[in-house]
């Protein structure tokens, strides 16, 4: 390979010859808080040499499976409907050419376009979200498009009894109460995250992770660090359940790199790529 | 309210309307080893907007209790004595205002004069202390007012059987000896805490948290980090029975932001301050 | 004062009473390589209490000038536009009132806006621009509402003659070549600044300081960092001469903090603000 | 003793009356990705003043038992045979005076020359290597002195069923295979450690502690940080039971403390220094 | 462009159609002080898309000229004869294809084996050296192949009167002695650089530029920085004259991001590789 | 020499045999803004061994002159006057021992007690004093001990017309009111210091040098940093006249390493104590 060619760790095939296509979203423009995760894709890239193409937890290696990263997209500063159209447009393609997307943030608001790309294929979709925020807000000091709005976007689009959130710790009161009554939400933790492959079936899903799920001690690198989280080992077991289920796209977002430089939270990114690469059916 | 005034979030009720009052006492001169703990009020101060007000944990709301943030004491620098004299003079105000006192350290020995003057109205006080270290050397370099000394200058004021301490992990060997005879030490972990609201029963409680309680993964943001600390998860489960207790005061302190340049300590330091705030009566 | 108000050094007057009045514009939107130029104008505020009111340069104090810190505007998240209208509409309200606006950054963009109100109440408006950039690019990916576009786009607005460029080291070579036959560009230092007083004469001006003309050396906090800077005794050298101009405004902008952990960038912007104040007719 | 000597913690007896000597070993050349544990054992000798002489933990107090700390090899830049050379000499020194070897890297590679020079003196010598990754590859670009390699090399030299390994979770697959062939492999976490008392009885055992066993939330000063490691009192715990093995030499490696700026990676290897001392027999 | 393909900034053309052909030596494996020049290329060439392509100081553009980064050499760690003749290999493939080669280094020691490369090809060749060291030690601990001898060793194989340096502000007693009798040696500045295109005419020369010359000020993002260097106006504008020179070769090293989070040493590197390429002929 | 001993580099020769005595003075016990100074001398000692012996710009080296460090003193944390007391006391016995005294702060406080010390030996001692700060004030927040009385202090001791102060750029104006009555002050720059030699021929020389003299961009690494001030070679090109004064004592304070994580500053203070003892007498 052309030395000047970078791509994540082992996802150099051709894109005809991929199964599962990845691409990052560097936008951070609704961020409320500490801009940086448009550095996030770029990062993961860059230090995914630094980890190793085999997974001890699952027995594979990424040598083993077809994947092309095709880069970061050039999204707009400044311009928020303009970069989500260009997001939804390339998630199509994607998912057009019968290929699977794995998009990495960038901030969480990147899913609302990929899910809006995801859902026409796919019209029984539902979600399963990883997070530490409830992402449920009807707005955003008056803009409906935020990234902590998101999750109530994609309610909008997919209705009831469809989203299944994680590990959420954080929240205005009246984001809770729209849970209760509209998704499915595991406060604090990822229990019953095991029952999902029984409850789902095939039904095809999309699986949207906010690093910040994972507590802060183990993932500082990002925006709006919220203590109380999960575990690296936490998440991992539950991850590997998805290749139990019919994951049609998924994305993994809110790395902010800056934020920690001990280059930490860029690895464990790296890490978890590599390993929801390998639960990927089709992969 | 005026935009320039900067309260901890949601603190901002009157004085006269409030149950709580909180304040900072930016005091660090007796710091032996990494100084930095005088920048630890303000940091929590500003940084409390990035989290929210409502705690998913007890399904209360910052917005719903009356606290009045009074800003940080201009401690002078150099003269430790004239600052813990003012300390005293503030808690004393506060206390004799028939108000519930919260301080934010600084260093632990602030501890000392926020102890005297809440002790003059509460002569049958006991001390709750959360802490990596004893805290019980009989002086530093000679020095009998030092952060290291604090809970010693507290023993001499309230003598044996009521000082009861968590989660300490070091010291001299002189000092768990002292415990051994004259207070309640359980080291390592935070054991036997659920068992306060029996022990205690109404008894009024002072409750000293000295954050490097917290294993530094989820706490760097402090001049001694000790590893072999509780989660967060912990600490925060051991809190929430405070709520059962009859606390009349309590201090956070120990935070230095400059160790921890993710914003992760304040960040967790912040949480901390609303549960506890969340688990006082007449919050 | 109450201890919780927080504004810019001695900046503690009534609105009423004030000819000069201060704002935050924590925007960075468009900001296309490294953002955070959000937190400039709070870090300013903050930090501020670091230096003296007091300028041996001119011999005068803040003490003896009224000037009013009205705060940070709440400004949206991923809406250039709105930002921007939040932005006129402050300015027009401060130049309204007879008072003169001094606008904190935020990325460059914020000029636009205010330059927008101002030139309303002075149609004859000069610009005096410092800056390591040109910012006439006509767009930036396609969006015309940019930080690299600023200038251009206030040439929209007043045409040929009436912009004094200076410190410009970097652009496209079109942009130096639409400098050349509309604005006056000085090129990589500040000759020439002296005689603007004889040049303008009594013409209102604005005066816009992006910090990043400074050398990196004295100011590596901001997003676009560009070696062979004019150095702080170059730029303050300059800015005193302001006393002699007829300004009716100015901004300063695109500190961003985090790049800079040893607080060296934000000291020097507070210093910067400090002798601009004082160089005001009014103050 | 002189102001000027500056020891690790309390391990200034004197050669001669020790029986332990520690030394430092600042090599990193051979280190793939991020350099830097040259400043390990410097900077564990420095910090060292933070923690206390007494483990709560073992009852114990390095007053009590005699160490001599030799200080840091002079080691060349640019020749690993050479500096591995410097690094067999020495222990074999210590081991022929009848003293126990405590050697602080520097990378991982520097357990070959001690293995060697231990292996002369203990010829039926076991390994027992706590780390995250296998260090079994047969070369690393070429290079087969590299310390992704230290432990198949030590392989070479003492063959199968004598290293035991621990907390492993990375390597390629072809590193897992040769392990389950010839040597004893816990993958993830430290389970069975406590088997090897009964294990091994009076086998005289060399224990090598890669600190990046540890999860990288906890240890985030090093080269490679690996997710999903094993936390502080896990790691603590295991290590209390080497006080019943025969361990006849050991080393600390791979701190490098610039990726850790909060200091907390040094305080957690100055601490398992101080464990890891009162352990040992004749200590 | 293939959205995966990262050359430095605009150096994107075909090998076959280049003039000057540009490469990263990854190598810091002798240094003695802090390690890290390892990063530096890959680091310049991800940052270069922070400056503009275009000079205002030459009025030439990067897009007018052919350059071909073929990306950096996958140096062995550990082995340093080997990584130096990977580097001479590299050169002379290019300097044979009749291209002028410029590398970024890395640590000084890769001047060495490119300066044997070129030599072959120019008999006659000078050498220009900037730098705050003279590196003219016959060996450092032993080693003579080390960062701190490379001048040495290029004096060894082209003798007295054909190195020139300039900005040396570091070294022993001897070295200056040495520089006495066999380089010319201007200490502490750049004065005379503007002598050299009528001095040395035609002759070829191979530039090495350690970026150590520049005062810290601008440059902290190296291993040995030492204080009372040049700015990076004086080094520019010294540096323009090498369009009167005939330069065959150069190199640019020295470079370690990491002890310079803001960036910015990195961004002075960018601009550097930038405005030498445009000085070169055949550029 | 063993190899635990550090001192500054090369100041490592007997007590009995230096005529200069080089100590540490730990202390920032009233530093008002950012602390961290007591960790300058500790930091200066480790790192010098990254400089060389050799200063190329008096052609002196330290290996020539002989030079006693006795490391840091044991001062007690949050008792200023105890520790005041340990300096003098220090400082008298080095003087009565007809040594040199070279102190390294520590903040600028230190200096009082040292002056008192030298005083007693030499009446008619005069100060030249290099700062960013007047460090005149009466008092700070109440208190007659502060670093930034430490001159006005010294002048009680000592009157008018005796101290000489360069540098100067910040502030109150009464300060500056006093200076005109009471000091020389060469505000913003060192103009006049060559003077020196002639106006004060043999009278006894203390030299006290707060490193804030210099401009931020080369010396960050400080608590209260101050644009505008000189470069590293102006202030060289100042000390370099010392040796033509008859300097009895001098001392060089305010490092706070924590702030410059480059090492930068660090670095430049080494240089600049080893250029120091190379102009004093009897060195």
């Amino acid at each position: 390979m052309n030395k000047n060619v970078q791509t994540f760790l082992a996802c150099d095939k051709d894109f005809d010859k991929s199964n599962i296509v990845l691409f990052g979203a560097p936008f951070d423009g609704t961020t409320s808080f500490r801009p940086g995760t448009r550095f996030g894709p770029n990062a993961i890239r860059q230090e995914s040499f630094g980890i190793e193409t085999y997974s001890p937890y699952q027995g594979r290696d990424l040598e083993d499976i077809s994947v092309c990263d095709i880069g970061d997209l050039d999204l707009p500063f400044g311009n928020t409907e303009r970069a989500l159209s260009m997001i939804e447009e390339t998630t199509s393609d994607i998912v057009n050419a019968k290929k699977l997307p794995v998009m990495v943030g960038g901030e969480h608001l990147v899913t609302l376009p990929a899910v809006s790309a995801v859902l026409k294929q796919y019209p029984d979709l539902c979600i399963i979200h990883l997070d530490a925020h409830t992402d449920l807000r009807d707005d955003y000091l008056g803009e409906t498009l935020s990234h902590s709005s998101v999750i109530r976007r994609v309610w909008d689009k997919i209705g009831d009894g469809r989203i299944f959130q994680f590990g959420i710790r954080s929240g205005e009161r009246h984001e809770f109460e729209f849970a209760k009554a509209h998704t499915f939400l595991q406060a604090f933790d990822l229990q019953g995250f095991e029952t999902l492959p029984e409850l789902l079936g095939n039904t095809p899903v999309y699986v949207t992770l906010d690093l910040d799920v994972l507590d802060p001690s183990i993932f500082c690198g990002t925006g709006t660090p919220e203590a109380g989280g999960v575990s690296f080992k936490e998440l991992l077991s539950a991850l590997l359940h998805l290749s139990k289920l019919n994951v049609v796209a998924c994305d993994i977002n809110e790395l902010a790199p800056v934020y920690d430089q001990s280059g930490v939270s860029t690895a464990v990114a790296c890490k978890l790529v590599r390993e929801i690469l390998l639960t990927l059916k089709g992969g």
